[in-house]
C-alpha cells in the first residue's frame, strides 16, 4: 500500500519561558510569542542545516519576510519548557514559509507561520537557497498551517 | 455630490524607537516590530474609546486574537519617533479587525492587521462592545490592508 | 576541628538563553543580564521557599529595592543553558541582600547583588519574614560578592 | 565673586514607556528600568559627543562595566515620557562614570550609577578617551549619586 503516511516531519524544540514574559495581565504576552517563536526557529536552523554548517543560515543572513499567528489559548508561566513544533509549508527558490505549534501535551496555544528568505549579508540582497538548503527544507515539508480564520 | 471619500479614518501615532530594539543583525528586530504595533495600539484605545473613558478597553480587557505583518523594509534606531498609522478594517459584535502602516514619511517599513477580542476579566470571556465602542471603531473604519502576499 | 567548611551554601540554576538576548554589538545586552537574573531569582525562590509553598514569596509580593552588577566577559548566544549560581549575603528582617554569579564553567561572566524586600500586595507595604523564610534564607548564607570595584 | 556655582551640568532626556514595559505586578519591571537607562545614556552620548559626531562613541564602541541602582518608587505605564537626568560622577583615561535620575517632577523613581569604558571595536580592548570626549565629560561633571544604602 502505498497510502501509508510518509514520517511525521515536524520539528519539536523545547523552549523555556521567562517570568518576564508576562505582561500586566499576568500572561505571556502577544508580542512574547514572536519571542519564543524566535527562539525556535533559530534552534530549528541548527537542527535543518546541520550539513550546511549549522548556524550557516544565520550568519549568511535570513530575513523575516512575514508573519501571521493565531492566539488560542492564553499562557502563563511556569519553570518548564513547552514544545514548538516546526515544519515547512512551501518552498521556493530563495525562500520558504514554514508552520509553528506552541504545545504543551494536548494544549494548544497557538499556531503561525512565516515566510523567511535567504539573504546574503555581503551583497544585502536575496540569494538562491543552495541544494543542501533545499534538501534539508524539503525533508521538512509538510501540510499547510490549520488556521482557524484567514481573511 | 455624495461619492466624495469620507475623511480618512487613518489615526496616527508616532513611537519612539529605542537602541535596545536592534537585534545582533544590527536593525530592528522583528519581534520588537510587534511591540511598537503594540505601544501604538494601546495608545489608539486611548483616543478611540475617549468618550468611555480613554483606557476602558484595557481596564474591562481586551485580547489578541490573530496578527499578521509583512516587513517591507528594514528599519535602524534613531532618536526620532515613526509613525504608526492605524484603522479599523472589520467590525464584528465583540471584536474587530485593525490594520497598521509603520511609516516614517514616504518609506514604509510593515503593514500589519490584529484580530481584537473585548473580554471581561471578571468573567474570563468574551463580551460585546458597547455602542460607544461601536461608534467610535465604526467611525475609524477604513479599507482592507493592502498586503502584498496572503495565503 | 574547627576548619570544617559549612555545606556550600549556593544553589545553581540553569538559564537558557534567547538569539533575541544579543544586541547590535553581537553580544548579550546589558540589559538583558538583568533579565537572566530575574529569572534565576525566580527559580530560587521556588526552591529556597519550597516549605512555604514554592511560589508562596512571588505570590504574596517581592520587591526589588537595589541592584549591582559588575561585567566581567561578554557572552554570545549558543543554544546551552549557562549556570546562574546564588546565595544569600544577608539577612534582616523583612529584607534581605542575595549574591549572583553568571557562569559557565570556569568562566565568570557577570557578578551581581540585590537587595529584595518581602511585601504584602494586599496593604501595599513591607511585610516581615515569617520563620520558615528566614529559616531557608539562613540557609542559604554566604560569603560577601567578590565585587572588583566598589563605590 | 567668583564662588558662584557652575551652571547645573545635568543633561535631561525624555524617555517614553512602553505599555509592554510592565510585568505580571502592574508596574514598570525592574529590568526594563535598565533599558530606559540605556535609552537615556544613548541619547546623552549624541548630546556629549556631538563635537565628535554625535553617535561616535556608539560607533567606536563602548562598554557597560558596572551598573547600580536603587529602586524608590514604582512606576506605572502611562503615555506621558518621564525624564532621566544623567551626569558624570567620575573620569578616568579610558573610562569614566555617569549618574541617572528617573522623575516626574518631584517623583523620584530611582537612582543609578554606570560605568563605561571606551572601547575599540577593532582591537576589542579598551581605548583612550579623547581630548573632545575628555573635554565633554568633563563639562558634565557633577555630585555622586545620592544613594541611601551603599555596601
Amino acid at each position: 500500500m502505498t497510502s501509508e503516511t510518509p514520517a511525521h516531519p515536524r520539528l519539536t524544540v523545547q523552549v523555556v519561558l521567562r517570568w518576564g514574559d508576562m505582561d500586566a495581565y499576568g500572561h505571556v504576552n502577544n508580542v512574547q510569542y514572536h519571542r519564543l517563536l524566535e527562539e525556535a526557529r533559530i534552534r530549528a536552523f541548527g537542527e535543518w542545516f546541520h550539513a550546511s554548517g549549522g548556524d550557516s543560515m544565520l550568519r549568511s543572513g535570513v530575513l523575516l519576510a512575514r508573519q501571521e499567528i493565531e492566539f488560542l489559548e492564553q499562557l502563563t508561566y511556569r519553570p518548564e519548557p513547552i514544545d514548538i513544533e516546526m515544519w515547512v509549508t512551501q518552498l521556493g527558490g530563495a525562500s520558504w514559509d514554514m508552520g509553528y505549534e506552541i504545545r504543551d501535551g494536548d494544549a494548544l496555544y497557538a499556531r503561525a507561520e512565516s515566510t523567511l528568505v535567504a539573504f546574503d549579508l555581503a551583497s544585502q540582497g536575496p540569494r538562491k537557497l543552495t541544494s543542501d538548503e533545499r534538501a534539508a527544507l524539503t525533508a521538512a515539508l509538510g501540510e499547510p498551517v490549520a488556521m482557524r480564520r484567514r481573511r
